[in-house]
């Protein structure tokens, strides 16, 4: 029997895969699983993008450009510039997710072994694109103490070797909900200028930041016309996971004219999708202002709910829909399962992401989870009561 | 400026990629250009897949199940059945065109240096798959004057080596319209089995097969159970190339379940489409007589036409919408560029795919094109009298 590639081997799993069978049995039994684990929104779509695929007229469902259609990337790089962003379609690239787009930008700047330098903890697919890549993660740790702020320069800078090819941020974070402000944008900024290396944010949260505090995008920094890569998504901006619409944005025109490539190869992001997308342009300004209070009170509940659990520790999210929380266990792996396996308030539990596996580096987090708020209010009260009552008898 | 990656400079270009810029200057001239370069059918798209799209009802676009839908695949396996390919829905995994179930295909067991034989001409963008994934490419050559047939048994044997993982055929061919008999798949077969390596097969061509002649997959073969990896696709059978739909299809549950981990890590296939993939499956049958009835037209009267200029050497396909052709010129790269820039019948040239893009051997197919049948009739005639007359006056 042939075999599988050792690639294909090393592919990581996703985090909360080990968990799938205890939710599975969970439900048999009856349960009902309050799933704090998953980044699908609950949110629904804008109703413009809906109806512009219900509406669309094509007889053949033909391939679009590789880079996407002319008429959605000016689209795109006209709604930039309302973002202080100044791109034209020439600097875009549209792409099957933001998944893609940061598989183009891996395979377009790296090699075989080269390193990539990210702020643990984070996006746990990383790890799938890289050894996808063949590239390997460097993690430099933030800690939950600084509320994961951008670790100092020095941290940075020890990391760098000659096979360091980029720096990579998730702004605002997945998993943390941290935002990066525009002085430590800057402090990046002068890292990759003075190592000659590319700076890749990926902004697919843009849209969702709190408390009035803006975004601030690598995109925003002329100065990194050669170095910045940002990546977005409509996945989270319009509540549209399963368009798999994204893009790829550089000034860089060899970095664009190398990721052509690798679309040309895989010939044309989804067309319906890109209908959708397009109309999701003109969502009105009033559907983000109500997600954003819905996820501001989401994230206020939480957090206030999580503060009143004795030995609970929270990092305060600031933007996206995640927030990193420490827990009095040893091992929040067990726990999880636990949770789903042995434990129930009235018939309901909780499923939790272990943070563990959005860090790199071994034995850290272990304590920590991730919960995403996608959940309606009241459904998240019940879910923290569930993990107070559970902490109350949880034995490591 | 950083730099980008050796594997971004290697990705290849697209065949026709020199020849775009001269196509634009010919449309600035007011020229007519038929395209006989390109794959996307003029055939509409079944309605009752972009009906399905139009009456759905989802309020959140979410991601699907990374593998695609249990309903999706459980249909997917319902046809296969039919077209006497036993599999269930475990042993399928949807993917974002047969593009990315090669791209899966490939990560999933070949490494940085591995080989895959594959017989050529072939699919331009296998090439831009082994560049992305590392793997070597060793070309075994099928010949026009064997109408393209699978090469001898010798010559596979002749080039494998430890680091060869995989043979890859297409079947039908793009760009040579070649349709592997029962016995050749036997052949194939065997070679896999001696050697212990997977057998990989394009079929997204299954349904255009032409006079009474069937298809017959790998899948087919029982023997090949842990050898065989079919890669589909809804792309071409429901001139639905814009969806990005596509599967990856194996009994070795070893490769199923990596090939999981590579969907994983881009989160879901696009839902819209597999709205529409799944409905496709309900086209009536009277939609495919029509559509082969009208490419064998086609075919017979592209041969025909061709066939009546001097100097003309045509392997007449079996499958597909494509063919090979033989010029009396010298560089067929040449030939296609002077067509566009210099040359026209009242106004109107043609556009050919230079078929020494399909071979990755240096120096073979300089004097071929390909042709894609995917135009009217009428127009195939006046293309085809372009080329004649082109012929007469063209030198080298
Ligand atoms: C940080 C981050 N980046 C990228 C993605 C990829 O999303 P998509 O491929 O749906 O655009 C996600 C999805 O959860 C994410 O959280
Ligand atoms: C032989 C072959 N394989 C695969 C593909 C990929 O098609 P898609 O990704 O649209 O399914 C094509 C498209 O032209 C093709 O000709």
């Amino acid at each position: 029997m042939p075999r599988i590639s050792q690639k294909g081997e090393s592919m990581p799993q996703s985090p909360i895969r080990k968990l799938v069978p205890y939710a599975e049995m969970a439900y048999k039994k009856g349960k009902t699983v309050y799933h704090l684990n998953i980044g699908q929104p609950d949110i629904k779509t804008p109703e413009v993008a809906l109806d512009a695929v219900k509406i669309n007229s094509l007889d053949i469902l033909a391939y679009t450009r590789s880079e996407g259609s002319d008429e959605y990337r000016q689209k795109i790089a006209d709604y930039y510039g309302k973002h202080d962003i100044h791109v034209t379609k020439e600097d875009i690239i549209v792409t099957t997710g933001g998944s893609e787009a940061l598989l183009f930008a891996f395979g377009s700047i790296m090699d075989i072994d080269d390193e990539i330098i990210i702020p643990e903890p984070f996006y746990a697919n990383y790890n799938g694109f890289s050894t996808a890549s063949g590239v390997n993660i460097v993690p430099v740790i933030s800690k939950i103490e600084d509320n994961f702020a951008l670790p100092p320069i020095e941290e940075f800078e020890k990391l760098i070797t000659p096979k360091t090819k980029a720096i990579l941020i998730c702004n605002p974070g997945n998993p943390t909900g941290y935002l990066y402000s525009k002085d430590e944008i800057k402090k990046l900024a002068q890292i990759v200028k003075k190592h000659d290396l590319f700076l890749i944010a990926d902004e697919v949260y843009r849209e969702f930041t709190y408390d009035g505090v803006t975004h601030y995008s690598i995109m925003q920094e002329e100065d990194l016309k050669d170095h910045a890569i940002m990546i977005d998504s409509v996945s989270k901006r319009y509540s549209m996971c399963g368009a798999r619409i994204g893009c790829l944005v550089s000034r860089n025109k060899q970095v664009i004219s190398t990721a052509l490539k690798f679309a040309q190869a895989r010939l044309s992001p989804p067309t319906l999708a890109q209908i959708a997308s397009e109309a999701a342009l003109q969502t009105p300004q009033s559907y983000f202002d109500e997600v954003i209070t819905e996820y501001v009170e989401r994230r206020n509940l939480l957090i206030a709910e999580l503060e009143k659990i004795d030995g609970v520790k929270v990092a305060k999210p600031k933007g996206a829909f995640y927030c990193i929380v420490e827990l009095p266990v040893k091992n929040a792996d067990d726990f999880a399962q636990w949770l789903l396996e042995s434990f129930d308030v009235n018939g309901e539990t909780v499923m939790v992401a272990p943070a563990a596996g959005f860090y790199s580096s071994p034995n850290v987090g272990l304590n920590q989870i991730r919960i995403a708020y996608v959940l309606q209010k009241e459904s998240l009260i019940k879910a923290v009561n569930i993990l107070k009552e559970a902490l109350k008898i949880y034995k490591d």
